[in-house]
């Protein structure tokens, strides 16, 4: 029996048959024959109706649910956009044919996100390919390997032999075209675990593993495979015995899942009391519905960027205070915490030229960029400012690593109330002000950084990969990547206990908030408040309301003594086997 | 009166008139007209033998002195490197003409160590540059503009006028042409403090101010201009109460200057007795004579990364050995600790294939190389092994962020003993193993890593970079770089702390080990030793010599509780004041 092991990031353990979507489409085009120009844009128009057609088909279709709703409707907003359509008809001006124009024109605006810092909004890159290939499916008359018709081909499959999927990389709509419970896993190459497929994934509690590498390669198509998700194990051609103690460990997990949904919306508090606020992240006013129903309390994480990408301009203050005005209303009475222009990196915002950087991680970006582009800061500080008469916002700033920084930003502030004191503007004065705890010296400085602010969210993504030194988007040293490593353990410790002895509310927005192994450490170290993607709000809640507090802080203690992050991991697991969770 | 700040590297005032270099051999190399490949070959033999003549003439000549002297040495022995002549001629043979061909060659040389993650190495690019324009000079005849010509236009100038050499970057042997006493001051756009220029004006104690950016295009030829090497201001046309005021401190600093270069052999001890390890940082056997000379009593870092550097394949364990033992026995009594391999990073070795990483700092390097490709591993540890029968050696760690990463390289060494002794080889069986502490991760961790290692030695340059998420080679952050940021300082603390604890030594072998200001911070943190560029040593023991522990541990106390890198540096400068160092 071979094994193969990758990095578990929807737990749960599952059985089925391997299948590789097709996916090249190189021999339509070369076999694709161009039109006049007149010809070529009728023909795009009418792929992009059809691509509509097919998403407004999934959206209506049996299998939907609201993640995937949420996804394909932005899909659905993405084939509208004016900038996207125009720059493919600029490229079938050109000379280009409309497939070519296509699959040009995303891929240029899907590397603009790809080089976005926040790794949330670089995985959108994914869905504008997916669409372009959407589209160019339908120009190029791909009739079994379109990402559509991957959906009509799935629903073919009978529905109890369950299928592994398994490729480099995904388009999120392929796994959204399988109809639930037909697809048992997700089996990726690349090491992301924000990417839209694999969102959709956790939230239809398909087992995933990533970072396979070039081992997906080896996998054969047909093979019959055990994917573990919490181990990262794949292991092909299991024996009877083997298929037998895996079918009873997956119908266990299914009840569990039902009891975690069906208590999504109770509140997350311990058996002994201690309540923790659950929020979500979000990238869209749009997506806080879902959020609400899963269990969120309020939004840990708005990121303010989508408003700025794709487009040729700033956007202004008019157009943000909508956005965040939307956003503050849909959460009622809950806390929506904006964090403020979180851009930089080797590519940036067309509308604003960074330059070439030979490390971007350790660049000109986010805080370091609005402090020095006031005008953009002051702008988007006025617009939260004014979204505050209408719900309960709080500004965060990402990337600080010093007290300067803060005061720097709040001086700015106060220049926004003035400004909109002058102007006769109604806002809320008392807005809160934190900040993204996410670089080692905002974390060894915590004590120092506390009495400015009104909170701290810790950022783990970016965390762990300074911490460490290791950029997870690097195959190479992936592995190496661990929110368990006693370094981010004792830095994430110390956070929260300067925060505490401050007296201002700690929160989590990065992965690991998400982690359910994690929820015990953080509920033990005194964390007070855990956003993370929606779906992943009803698991990590049964964790916290089967979990005591003195346990907890036992497990912390235990944790913080351990000197390796194999070690930590391991010992969260025993226990959440212990605690059958 | 103008003002322009950079950063202050090398400290004092000086007064001068600007002087830009000229340097564009383009109009030159148009002109040039190339022969048959014979002729140009033998032309390059000329030019080659004549660079040689140069650089035997500085070498003898009235301004030498060990820095100058160790690095035109250097040069003579590039300019000996049969891979970079062949390459050359590779070029000549393919067509080009000789003076191009040398300055390719020598470009394609210098990008290799230009791609180094070792600021040190890195820098070295700027010499290969150097020497590719001496011998391309010589090719074009350039009278008036060589790197050569520069030294003899320099001797013309009238010593009693000082001189503000001022260019965005500059060739190592411009300034050292310059006689002794002539060359008051050195303004550079660029940032780096690690290049050969700054090493020799470091040694000559020229007052330098660098990263000043586009403002060096601003600076008019021929003005009189004080530049002030603490502070980082340059102020053009100052009136005669300045003039007379920055004279009167130039004739204070001389003094001190020849005080402290008279004292460098003696102890460094505290005031109250304690004694500080002061070592040097080399980078090859030959440097350590110069270092004794300056006052080290050991090499606190020996990089054995020259070794791997400009050549085909990886060098044997025999050519290893002889040169770790070169250095071994040179030392005498004193320890040298040898650093395994440190490189990685975008470009790698010719034979060390690395590949494109976005964020080369974040990636595969180091540690990470060594504990992959165990082969090269074995082979330097076993050289290591064996020399340690010819003095003190001991082996570093780089870029360690993880106990399991210790053990493993502990394990490879176990390996490495015991195949040396089915070799029947000689060697030392209680070499110590050390880490380097340069990342947050083994700072953070520091308690749990000191019980797998001998002692620590701490990389400051990569660690603030890490911590601050800074790469200081990036213009737009460098100005937040800064090894006194109270993050940096107590991660530092808290790693002497658990080195003390554990009862193991602890060093440091970053820039900031050089730094006169920080030398108090780190005695009063209880540092052990501090290994530094050997020009640096005179100034820091003077530092040391001066200080009692008690005002020390106070001075770190002050420190550590604030929370700006600009409050710690005032007051340090502040105390250095008092003290009149």
């Amino acid at each position: 029996m071979t094994t193969f092991i990758g990095r578990g990031v929807v737990s749960g353990v599952a059985l089925g048959r391997i299948k590789r979507p097709a996916r090249d489409l190189t021999a339509y085009l070369e076999r694709y024959r161009p039109g006049s120009v007149e010809e070529e844009t009728s023909r795009l128009e009418r792929a992009l109706a059809g691509a509509k057609d097919q998403l407004q088909a999934i959206l209506s279709g049996p299998s939907v649910d609201d993640t995937l709703s949420a996804i394909m409707g932005a899909h659905l907003m993405m084939l509208d956009d004016p900038g996207l359509v125009e720059y493919i008809m600029e490229k079938i001006r050109e000379g280009d044919s409309a497939p070519r124009s296509v699959l040009a024109a995303c891929e240029a605006y899907a590397a603009q996100f790809a080089a976005l810092d926040d790794p949330y909004l670089r995985e959108r890159a994914a869905d504008i390919r997916d669409i372009g290939r959407r589209v160019a499916g339908l120009l190029l008359g791909v009739d079994g390997e379109g990402a559509g018709a991957q959906a009509v081909e799935a629903r073919g499959v009978a529905s109890n032999s369950g299928i592994v999927l398994c490729a480099p990389d995904i388009e999120p709509s392929v796994v959204a075209a399988y109809p639930p419970g037909q697809l048992q896993a997700l089996l990726l190459g690349q090491g992301s675990t924000t990417s839209h497929a694999v969102i959709i994934a956790k939230a239809r509690g398909i087992v995933t593993v990533v970072g396979l590498g070039e081992a997906v390669d080896e996998i054969p198509d047909g093979a019959e495979a055990i994917v573990d998700g919490d181990s990262g194990e794949v292991r092909l051609s299991p024996d009877e015995k083997e298929r037998n103690a895996v079918l009873a460990r997956i119908a266990a997990q299914a009840e569990q899942r039902r009891q975690d949904l069906a208590d999504a919306t109770l509140p997350a508090v311990t058996r002994d009391g201690v309540r923790v606020q659950l929020a979500a992240n979000i990238g869209s006013p749009g997506e806080w519905e879902n959020a609400r129903a899963l269990g969120a309390e309020g939004v840990g994480l708005f990121r303010s960027e989508f408003l700025f990408m794709g487009r040729d301009a700033f956007p202004s203050e008019e157009e943000q205070f909508a956005a965040y005005r939307q956003a503050a209303e849909g959460c009622g009475g809950h806390l929506c915490v904006i964090r403020t222009l979180d851009i930089g990196g080797d590519k940036p915002l067309a509308h604003l030229a960074i330059g070439h950087e030979d490390n971007p991680f350790l660049g000109w970006r986010a805080i370091r960029i609005s402090l020095e582009r006031t005008d953009l800061f002051r702008t988007q500080l006025k617009a939260i400012l004014r979204a505050g008469c209408y719900g309960k916002v709080a500004v965060m700033l990402p990337m600080v690593i010093s007290a300067g920084e803060i005061r720097q930003a709040r001086a700015i502030l106060t220049e926004a109330t003035e400004e909109l004191a002058r102007e006769r503007r109604e806002f809320a004065a008392d807005v809160p002000v934190g900040i993204m705890v996410e670089t080692p010296a905002a974390a060894a400085t915590a004590s120092l950084l506390a009495p400015a602010c009104d909170f701290f969210s810790i950022g783990t993504n970016d965390l762990v990969q300074y911490t460490l030194a290791v950029d997870r988007g690097n195959p190479k040293v992936a592995p190496l990547y661990s929110h368990f490593h006693p370094a981010v353990l004792r830095l994430i410790d110390a956070t929260i206990q300067a925060a505490r002895q401050q007296g201002i509310w700690v929160g989590m927005c990065g992965e690991m908030a998400g982690d359910p192994l994690a929820a015990p450490l953080l509920v033990g170290m005194g964390i007070d408040e855990l956003s993370m993607s929606a779906p992943s709000i009803p698991q990590v809640k049964a964790v916290i309301r089967n979990l005591s507090i003195c346990e907890a802080q036992e497990m912390r203690e235990a944790a913080l003594a351990m000197d390796d992050a194999a070690a930590v991991r391991a010992y969260l697991e025993k226990w959440r086997r212990s605690a059958a969770l």
